[in-house]
């Protein structure tokens, strides 16, 4: 078998993922179970969440064929790009009033319609598509955890549905292994009197997000990730579950600091109520922190 | 390859199953889910649910180990066996009062305790195990589906944890194709600072049943089912949604007419404000009634 991992550099890093891919198989098979979070973990999510823009296009779409969408101050200041103006609003109301857009829709609607997006879609600045803005490096460690037997999840803070419309295609991840914010549906039935489900614009529970992803691992996915990995704030206490067991467990934080290759920046943690940036709460924990600078030999897929 | 359903007696039933199971993989492998009700549908649910008796079982402990439990009225009607008590009380808040017994425990804890019961828990009137309560019938269905590449989840009214302890030993069925009703957990620390999880006495959402299945079918599996089965009027939504829609389905309803092998009674479903038989209702909607005294040849596995 030849190295399943070719795009991690030799370092400290690529020793503790593999000598974790060597000790998971100690596990017992039922226990394997590894939670990625999505945005900026397994894809790009700078200079904006692929989500975001797909309902930045959905409005466009909108406001094409109905010039009063503007009247709603959410939707104006999108369209006008106007930062200050959403930030005045608050980010959440914003993206609530874009939720709007696809109230109504059945499951395979929206399905169908952020496939169409993502046939399309270009990343802003990385010259290739949103669909081709995955990390190579994930990919082979998604390949080489099933290789092994482990159940291999998305736990993410996106919608729920969103995301499940790209898994299998992206990561070959099942729609029942996705974790994310969902949205709630309303059972009715259509004229014919057959029954159909249909988008609300409520998120049916909190955002998946901090505590809250670890209470989602249990209630949909039964068990304790032996593997937790992500990027900001709200993978910390995911990665803090997974690393806090007896036995085999790795928590794996990506460091964006590679300005050549993608976008150098910084998260933050709250922690005793201080923002701190996660990769020295992951330091101080004992993660395993990876640079993609210094550790991923190549970040995205040959360009497509 | 022998029959893989020997446990079928021919007939029109059966026919309708091999039917399905020859249709299915005409479906793309994404779209091949299967939804299986658990008490009545995969196991014995007569005289009393296999979790109420684990949880008289516990309350039974509780008061060996305290007195004072009598003094809370919920738990000495249950250890009086006294149905009108229970009645009088009503039996949502005698189930809430019984789940309290597991208040604070972290999921495996619970796992731990739910196994142990197992292994010993006799069926009040069959002379088995309730282990081996199961269908042979469902089981052998189970395996075919799968041989077929056909996604086998349980949805089910009882406890999403409570069946997970048993879904892989009875079913192989892992955690996180079961979605029943859930209890919440909280998400704190222990005394080291350790993240923990520990059960509270709340339901999460309300009970899985209904209505209520299909939403959390498309929430937690993501997905419209070809296949569904139940035996009650909780799964009447579940299996109007499988058998309302284009293409290969089966709405398969276990009734339960065994006099001799199980019990016979009459599961009832609401329907335009009057209760009607379940079985009426599935005649009448055109699913597959199983009669289980007529269509199954052997109804348990081997007495073990």
């Amino acid at each position: 078998m030849g190295d399943p991992l070719p795009s991690w550099r030799p370092g400290a890093v690529r020793e503790s993922v593999v000598a974790f891919l060597d000790a998971v198989t100690d596990v017992p098979v039922a226990d394997r179970l590894a939670c990625f979070d999505n945005d900026g973990t397994l894809w790009c999510e700078r200079p904006t969440y692929v989500q975001f823009d797909y309902l930045i296009d959905l409005l466009r779409a909108a406001d094409r064929a109905d010039a009063t969408i503007q009247d709603r101050p959410e939707y104006a200041a999108v369209l006008d790009g106007d930062p200050e103006a959403i930030g005045d609003l608050g980010l959440v109301r914003v993206a609530l009033a874009l939720t709007e857009l696809c109230e109504g829709w059945t499951p395979e609607e929206f399905t169908a319609s952020v496939g169409a997006f993502m046939a399309r879609a270009p990343h802003p600045t990385l010259g290739r598509r949103h669909r081709w803005a995955v990390y190579q490096p994930m990919l082979e460690l998604l390949d080489a955890l099933r290789a092994r037997d482990v159940t291999v999840s998305i736990v993410s803070g996106g919608g729920t549905e969103f995301v499940r419309a790209v898994s299998d295609d992206l990561y070959g991840v099942p729609p029942e292994l996705v974790v994310g914010t969902m949205i709630a549906y309303d059972y009715d039935r259509d004229a014919g009197g057959r029954p159909r489900l249909r988008r609300t614009a409520e998120v049916d529970k909190g955002p998946n997000e901090g505590a809250a992803k670890v209470s989602a691992i249990q209630s949909q996915l039964g068990r304790r990730p032996r593997l937790a990995a992500g990027n900001s704030g709200g993978d910390r206490e995911m990665l803090e579950w997974a690393a806090g067991q007896d036995g085999p467990s790795l928590a794996l934080l990506v460091d964006h600091d590679d300005a050549d290759r993608e976008v150098a920046y910084t998260s933050v943690a709250q922690s005793f109520a201080e923002a701190e940036p996660i990769t020295e709460v992951g330091s101080a924990l004992g993660w395993t922190v990876v640079s993609m600078a210094r550790d991923w030999a190549q970040v995205f897929p040959e360009a497509r």
